[in-house]
C-alpha cells in the first residue's frame, strides 16, 4: 500500500530544562494528551536538523527536512525571503533581503526599520522594481512592514558580497564589497541600486507624506544575506510525489516554493501567536485528498521561546497538541504522521540551538516502541535512535513505500 | 589478542509489525533461544546500511557492509552478476545482467526468460563468448536457468548506458543507448554483440532443438544493469586480513569475489528456502581456523519475506536460530561473532525497505548491554545504538583488535 504523509513542524520545538518550569522543558510541561498518544502508538527519536552541535538556521533546517544537504545548496537567506515574498526566481538569480531604513544627511542609520514602516511599501516598491543596470534585471518587491527582497537576473552575478546593512545604529550604510573576485560585477550592481534607491526615496510621496507626519522616512535600502537561487531538482521531481505546505512565515513559504512545493493560503494561518492550528490542520488533513505529502509549518512555539517565555511556550505547545485531536479522530488507515522542529529555541537564550529536536513518527507499518510520552528526553530512549534532519523525508517516504531502491 | 570474526547477514532480517503476527514483527514472532543468549551476553543496535530512509539493493548493502562507500564505488548491477557466475573482472571492464529472450519476427520480446530455458545454455553462451568488437575483448557466460554475463574489456569503456531490456512483454527490443557522450562507443559495441548474438542463436543447434520440441527459443540477448568493475581496495589489502565468503547466491558470492573474499564452496548451500543453514555454519566455524574474516549469507528469510508470508518468516528464522546452537556451543574465546542483515524486507511490501536492521555482537571486549532479546524494537535500545552499513566492518575489526589507527 502507498501511504500519504503529513509532516508537521513545529518551528523552535526543542528546549532546555526551564526554572520557571521547574527544570522541565516547555514540552514536559505541556498538557499534551494527543501528542503522548500518538508517541505511545508509534516510534519516537531525536533529530539534528544539520549535525550534532550546528545550531541551525530556519532555512538551513528546512532545506534538510526537505532532504537537501544544506550545505550544498545554501549559500544564503535572501532567495527564500524574495521566494518567500512571491517573486517567481530561477536557477542563477542571486538575491538579498532588504530593509527599508532611515538615514541621515550623512548617510549614517537612524532606523533599521524605518520606524517599521507599513503602509506605502508597495508603492515605493513598484517604483524601485524594473531598472536594468549593467544588463541585469533588477527586480524589488516589498515584504511584511519594513522587509523587502531585491533580486537580480542576468549572466555571471556571484553572491558572495558583503551586507550594505551596518546592523548597527549609527553606524553609516556600507558599501557592499566583492568577498571574491568573481563577485566584483555583482557587488557594482547592487551598489548602483541602492545609490539610485536614495534618488528615488528622497523625494518619493510616501516619504513626503511621512515627513509630514513626523514618522521615520523610508530613504535607503539595507541589503543583506545574499544568497544565489539553488539549481536543485524539485521535490516532485526528485522524490516523484506530489508536495503540498502550509505555513504563515513568508520565508517558510518562500522555502516550500523554492523547492517546488505547492504553498496552499488557510485562512487565519498568520505565522503568528494568533495562528489558527485548528484550520492549519484541516486544511492539511483534506489537502492528502490532494497531495502525496503535505508538509506544515507552526510558528507560534518558536515566537514565544524567542521572547524567553517558557510558561507561553508550554501553552502554545498545549494548543498545538489540542489541534491535533482531529488529526488523531480522523486519521487515514494510508497516512503517515510525522512531527518535529526545525530546530530547539530555549527560552534560556531565546535563540536557535544545536539542542536535537524531538521527532515522533505515527501511522501503518511503524514499528512501535516503548515511548509513552512526547518530550526531550523520552524521544531520546525511542526506537528511532538519533538521527539527521536530512534523514526525515526519506525515512517518511520509506514508510510511506514510495521510495526507489539503490541497488538491486 | 587478536579476534577472529565471523559475520553472518540474514537477506531480509528486518521487517514492520505484521498483523498476521498479531503485531509483531517475524523476528519478534520467531523461536530464537540463541539470538537471544548471543543478544543477552553481547550488545545490540540498529543498522541503516546505507543511510537512514534508503531503501538498499542487496548489492549496494553487501558493499556497505564490507566497508566500501557504495555511492563512491556502485555504478550497477552488471559487474556483481558477472562475478557471481564466476567471471574473472579486473578493474575498468564493463558487464551486463543478461537474460536469454525469446523474440518474434519483427523482433518484441515474447519471453523475457526463453521459457526458463535451463538446457544448452552453457554451449550457446561458449558460441557467443571471445569475439572482438572494434578492438575491444567480449566475454559472455552462462548463470542459473535464463540468466547469463556479458562483460566488455578494453580502452575506454563506459557504463552509462540504457538497458537493451525492454522489461514489458511485446515491447520490441531497443537498442542501447548512450545516456553521456563518453558512451557512445560502448553502445555501439553492445548493440554490435547483440545483432551478432541474433544471427548465432537463429541457426544454433540448441534452438533447432527446442523449436523441434516446442519449446520457446533463446533467439535474443536482453542487457542490462550496465556497471563498471569498482577500482577499489581489495579487503585483504584494505584491512590486511584473510578473507573468506560462504553464500548460496551467485550475487552475493559476485560481490565478495569482486572484493577479494575467497568463496568457499559448501554442500547444500543452495541460496533457498531449502538451504543448508547448519552445514553453512560449522564450514563457517571451521574456516575461521584459515581465515580472519569469515562472512555468510543466508538468504532464505529474504525469500519468505518477498513472497509476503511473515508466518513462514518466522519460522525460517527460528531455522536460522537453530543453527547458531553449534556455534553457541563451539564458541571460541578469540572469536567475535556479528550478526545483521542487509536490509529490511517487510512481509507487508514483499520488497526491501529502508526500516533499520538489527545487528548484534557478540564475543572477548564487547560492552555488554542491557539488552536480553534480539529484535528491532529491543535493538533500538542497545548500547550500539544507530550505525550505518559501512561501520559494521570496521566496528567487527576494531573489536577483533585487527584496524589501524587515524592518527597517532
Amino acid at each position: 500500500m502507498k501511504r500519504r504523509v503529513l509532516l508537521i513542524i513545529c518551528d523552535g520545538l526543542g528546549d532546555r530544562p526551564a526554572e520557571e518550569l521547574g527544570g522541565r522543558t516547555p514540552l514536559q510541561a505541556a498538557t499534551k494528551e494527543n501528542l503522548d498518544w500518538f508517541a505511545a502508538r508509534g516510534a519516537c527519536g531525536l533529530t539534528d536538523l544539520i549535525s550534532p552541535g550546528i545550531r541551525p538556521g530556519s532555512d538551513t533546517a528546512h532545506l534538510a527536512l526537505f532532504g537537501y544537504d544544506p550545505y550544498e545548496v545554501y549559500t544564503g537567506r535572501g532567495p527564500f525571503e524574495a521566494a518567500g515574498v512571491g517573486m517567481q526566481m530561477k536557477a542563477g538569480d542571486v538575491a538579498f533581503r532588504c530593509n527599508f531604513g532611515t538615514v541621515d544627511g550623512e548617510g549614517k542609520v537612524l532606523d533599521r526599520r524605518a520606524g517599521r514602516i507599513k503602509e506605502g511599501t508597495r508603492e515605493i516598491a513598484r517604483d524601485l522594481d524594473g531598472a536594468v543596470i549593467e544588463g541585469v534585471d533588477v527586480r524589488f518587491k516589498e515584504g511584511t512592514e519594513h522587509r523587502a527582497a531585491l533580486l537580480l537576473r542576468g549572466e555571471g552575478l556571484d553572491p558572495r558580497v558583503s551586507d550594505g546593512d551596518p546592523h548597527d545604529l549609527g553606524a553609516p550604510l556600507k558599501a557592499v564589497k566583492a568577498l571574491a573576485p568573481e563577485a566584483e560585477r555583482t557587488a557594482q550592481i547592487v551598489n548602483e541600486f541602492t545609490r539610485h534607491a536614495q534618488e528615488v526615496l528622497a523625494q518619493h510621496p510616501v516619504n513626503l507624506d511621512r515627513e509630514k507626519r513626523g514618522l521615520p522616512v523610508a530613504n535607503a535600502i539595507l541589503v543583506r544575506g545574499a544568497g544565489r537561487f539553488p539549481d536543485v531538482p524539485l521535490v516532485a521531481e526528485r522524490w516523484g510525489v506530489r508536495f503540498a505546505a502550509i505555513a504563515g512565515v513568508a520565508l517558510i513559504k518562500g522555502i516550500c516554493r523554492a523547492v517546488g512545493m505547492e504553498v496552499l493560503e488557510v485562512e487565519g494561518a498568520t505565522g503568528g501567536l494568533d495562528t489558527d492550528m485548528k484550520a492549519k490542520v484541516a486544511a492539511a488533513m483534506s489537502a492528502l485528498d490532494r497531495y502525496d505529502v503535505v508538509v506544515v509549518n507552526i510558528k507560534a512555539a518558536d515566537i514565544a521561546a524567542h521572547d524567553h517565555q517558557a510558561g507561553l511556550k508550554a501553552e502554545v505547545l498545549g494548543r498545538i497538541d489540542d489541534s491535533l485531536a482531529a488529526l488523531r479522530k480522523g486519521f487515514q488507515e494510508d497516512w503517515i504522521f510525522g512531527l518535529t522542529g526545525d530546530h530547539s529555541t530555549p527560552c534560556e537564550t531565546g535563540d536557535h540551538s544545536a539542542d536535537p529536536v524531538p521527532f515522533l513518527v505515527y501511522g501503518g507499518g511503524v514499528r512501535r516502541d516503548r515511548v509513552t510520552t512526547f518530550d526531550e528526553l523520552s524521544a531520546a530512549e525511542g526506537g528511532l535512535g538519533r538521527i539527521r534532519g536530512v534523514n526525515v523525508l526519506p525515512i517518511l517516504l520509506d514508510l510511506a513505500n514510495r521510495s526507489g531502491k539503490f541497488g538491486a
